[in-house]
């Protein structure tokens, strides 16, 4: 029945133009969101409340609707949230982490607040093949194993998993831990700086434990970073497995095209 | 009645104990997964399975219950899967992306495959404010605005959002975006190799609509970058979004303690 089949035809047919109206409005939307997120995060909005969506949609000349589903976008990441009355407002605190020069944590974040560090478990284990390799120590030797939850001004920041060499790791068992970058307890310890650090970064989904640990939603991003530190020397003296809460750190450098 | 609240605090006690040991277990499960995730990541696998469970207990001198738990963290995150009367395989295509030097997708990723890109967007727009400044030219210029979606070897890495001065960007429009990176685009155009780029690093839950043109599950951990490339001149040229997917991409650099 030839009806039929126009009929179907002409049902697909709309279907695929809605289809492809959604899929445009929501790039579009992605589009402006990574705008409006960088003026978010970059003190942009001084006084902390975005423009109204009128005037968000005239800017960037876009739709209102468009507008609305950028913001979505935004408070869905919880760096944004709506307030009746007041309209959008910044709620993110989202600190920036160095990427360009090897620091500690409470070092790079000096100028926003105090890190405090909950020491979860700090004692000597065997090293494992990974563990010992990366250390240069046999491997079943004892290292020092310190497990840290770090706050910046009493709010959750990061997941620390630390690894050092046990001479250097008994004196750091009588140290304050609490409120000293390793970082700087190593320098004091050992009399030199250190040098460099080898880092990987990943972005992945925080398990359960994990989630609850930093106080965040279960699944939510981690920017999770490993980190081999070596002394001036050259000596690898501190391995970390760091978990930080996506929502409360960016990282920040600079690449050059040539060496 | 003395004996239930006896009874009671016994139970207390219990539950205690029970919730201690709950999260000793899961400390430690973590604490090997990342061990563990290491090795998987570089290769420290050869033959992409994992040693028995039993092993793996010897050799990181933990409990059987231990090893299994933090197994189930890498597979939840895509890394191994269990393959009955096999074992645990590695499954990850995760590929390391430089942090120390300025690189184009193909050029970093050469060893490990081909980069193609999907153009899903090319043309002009008009530059809001926040585009217009980095870029350094007037706030409603029109500059050219790419959107990609990149594979390597034909699986989804990352969705890219690029803006790039008009000047640059017409010639841009006539060139084999499908196969070649915007960096050598622009250098073989201007003539000059890139200088530097200012980069930004996050980790962020996957929107529903990033996640579909992704191909990941929705909520899945992004790695985000914001980069802005200027010419070895000095001149802003290519602004960028992009989302890494997580599962597929590591960023590997070295710090040093001193500049």
């Amino acid at each position: 029945m030839p009806t039929e089949r126009i009929r179907d035809h002409a049902g697909q047919g709309a279907t695929t133009v809605a289809a492809h109206r959604r899929r445009l409005r929501a790039d579009q939307a992605r589009q402006l969101a990574d705008l409006l997120r960088r003026q978010v995060l970059t003190g942009g909005y001084p006084d902390g409340t975005l423009p109204h969506e009128a005037a968000i949609g005239a800017d960037y000349r876009t739709s209102r609707n468009t507008v609305r589903q950028a913001l979505g976008l935004l408070r869905a990441e919880g760096l944004v949230e709506r307030l009746p009355g007041v309209g959008t407002v910044v709620v993110a605190e989202k600190y920036p982490h160095g990427l360009d020069r090897l620091m500690g944590l409470a070092e790079t974040l000096r100028e926003h607040g105090r890190v405090s560090n909950e020491v979860r478990s700090a004692g000597p284990v065997a090293a494992p093949a990974p563990v010992a390799e990366r250390l240069r120590v046999p491997v079943g030797a004892d290292v020092l194993y310190i497990e840290r939850l770090r706050r910046l001004n009493g709010l959750p920041l990061s997941l620390d998993l630390t690894y050092i060499p046990l001479d250097l790791g008994t004196a750091l068992l009588g140290a304050d831990l609490e409120n000293t970058d390793v970082f700087r307890l190593l320098e004091a310890i050992t009399g030199q700086p250190l040098g460099h650090a080898e880092i990987t970064l990943e972005a992945v989904n925080a398990d359960a434990h994990s989630a609850t640990v930093l106080q965040a939603p279960r699944g939510s991003a981690v920017l999770m970073l490993e980190r081999l530190t070596h002394l001036a020397d050259g000596r690898p003296v501190d391995l970390e497995f760091i978990r930080f809460r996506g929502d409360r750190i960016t990282m920040s450098g600079l690449l050059r095209r040539s060496l």
